[in-house]
């Protein structure tokens, strides 16, 4: 095991949960505090005057230590527990992702997710051949030593994970860990807490809305070697995952389908714009079987918790009007704002760590920030 | 019009056939003894020592003038007649292809062939939704000014020609320019003749047989800016026009299926290998549209009648045994043959011409020579 993965204390990952369960505080974000101020205890106390000084009126709203024991408690209850970035159960490949959760609810079994990964992802009105496409896929990549990882959605997710269920397959929900969707899937989910592993990002309890879709779909290709589609739509969530996977710099494959059907246009599209065209279990292995190698993949090393000098408040107060004189509502990629105000990263990324902090700056995808409206 | 188009006389179009006609002369042999006897009566004349010099045992069966005269007049009879390579109906881009054929049988209007074309292929067995494609395609294509060629087949072939009549289709024969295959397109190629062209290298009166399939396609890739290939298996002979579109320096095009269809294999295949991903008239235009500007496509310069020095016996005796020893029953491309041997181009060139009359070489796809076994 490489030294960087550790396990937290009890009271190390409380802090961690009060901390990425408070106001504006994401998972850039959360790294950031952890290494301006060395722990996440240091991170809350700091916090509030931090918050004030970056221009913010109301006190910042933080999660106190009673609501953080709350959802432990009602973790458990659900038969889940908290794995933390950088502990050895948490999702191998996930954790060299940027903006990896600081913290994931597990359910079953999170060995699982040491070994290689696919996600295999789709159209929820998919067609029958579509769907049984899928399952045979994942039922062959599954026999291979790869854990099929999807999003327990109607059509294409289901069937991926009926196919791999007797192998190993992880499911990300994009509500809590005991949300339960879709209706029709309950069974599924049910199987696969029990022989493979449920993952989900935010706090159990809490129902899946629309917005919480595409930050799932984040975790999806994060935790595998590659995302694999089957019959999507133009425009539609699985492109969205195959985008994050370009972004993690992982593989992205596409199985083609008929221009007559419009089901198969994005995953088309996808083929034409560079994705490896899929019509056999073998041409993903080709790409990503080098990882089925007897050898455990290297873990990535987790960001370092080490302390690190925060710049001298003048130098803030100075970098602040710079910075914001080259933001706007308009999305800009953070290497280029960096480079527009000609500041040391390290001076800019505090600056945006404040203004995320007073509301006032909105991180997207891509590692793009923007003023918020 | 460029000075090199020119139209031969009718003497000079019989030595032509004469020659083509002639046992062992194919075209690239047909264009070497132009550029070395400077024309097409000279190198008849030649013929006789030149096999019996490269150790040609019985007489080589040149084609007389009765029976050149007789395919004139049964071209007449079937309403067709003889466009010569260089001549102003020849098929423009046809006439840049290293191998076309020297003369061709046309029939219907040799014009459609000056502006620029696409071909669409595919399967025989193709499904009724890959007619569909294939004729809409075709249709839309051709209302954007193109010429859509293909080879008459059954499936495809069939529904992109019926797609362009309006517009203007051409359809290449494996057979003479009056064999009609298959009997149930007989219809279609009569409308073909009338409203669009038909165009055959055989001699009329010649049935077609599988060997010439291979042959004809390279003329359906020739005539063409691209090759779009649409429902094809894998081993298919649409694969081996898209592989002379290749050699060609043409596009290649291909519709995209579901790998639980056998008839996309092969046009999946192409994509994968890197043929454009096609699934509307844009995807075609977007490659090949800058060639529907209103200026016509630049002739492209056929090539020089001009005389030669043959290099001198001697040196062609020393030269024979040098490529005899580098030469074998297996293919080996005419630029890699020329670098073993260290000898200049035109004396390896004047070397395999022999070997060729003589009946002793095969040219083979892709400028590759072998020894008859």
């Amino acid at each position: 095991m490489p030294p960087a993965a550790r396990t937290l204390t009890p009271a190390e990952k409380l802090d961690w949960l009060r901390l990425i369960r408070s106001e504006n505080v994401g998972p850039i974000t959360f790294y950031q505090l952890l290494a301006r101020f060395g722990s996440a205890a240091a991170a809350l106390e700091a916090l509030p005057e931090l918050a004030r000084n970056a221009g913010r009126r109301r006190p910042l709203g933080l999660c106190g230590k009673p609501a953080a024991e709350r959802e432990l408690a009602a973790l458990e209850q659900a038969g889940a527990r908290l794995v933390a970035r950088g502990e050895p159960d948490y999702p191998a490949l996930l954790a060299a992702v940027e903006d990896a959760p600081p913290l994931l609810s597990v359910r079953g079994d999170p060995a699982l997710l040491q070994r290689p990964a696919i996600a295999v992802v789709g159209a929820r009105n998919a067609s029958a051949n579509g769907r049984r496409f899928a399952r045979d896929l994942a039922l062959q990549l599954g026999a291979q030593g790869l854990v099929v990882v999807s999003g327990l959605a109607r059509g294409i997710d289901a069937a991926a994970h009926q196919g791999a269920l007797p192998t190993g397959t992880a499911a990300v929900l994009a509500g809590g860990i005991d949300s339960v969707y879709p209706e029709e899937n309950r069974e599924l989910q049910a199987g696969i807490a029990e022989r493979g592993l449920l993952l989900a990002e935010m706090p159990v309890g809490t129902e899946p809305q629309a917005r919480h879709f595409p930050q799932r779909n984040r975790i999806i290709s994060g935790t595998a070697l590659g995302v694999l589609v089957v019959e999507a739509a133009l425009r539609s969530g699985s492109l969205i995952t195959a985008r994050f996977a370009l972004e993690q710099g992982r593989e992205v494959f596409a199985v083609p389908g008929s221009p007559l059907d419009p089901r198969c246009r994005g995953a088309n599209d996808l083929i034409r714009h560079g994705a490896v065209l899929t019509e056999t279990a073998e041409d993903v292995l080709a790409a990503v079987g080098a990882h089925l190698a007897p050898t455990a993949p290297a873990r990535p090393v987790p960001p370092a918790e080490a302390e690190a000098a925060p710049p001298a408040p003048a130098e803030l107060a100075v970098a602040l009007d710079r910075v914001l004189e080259h933001l706007s509502p308009a999305p800009v990629p953070v290497d280029e704002l960096i480079r527009q105000c000609r500041l040391p990263a390290a001076v800019v990324s505090a600056v945006l760590l404040d203004l995320e902090l007073a509301g006032r700056l909105e991180r997207q995808a891509g590692h793009q920030v923007a003023l918020v409206g």
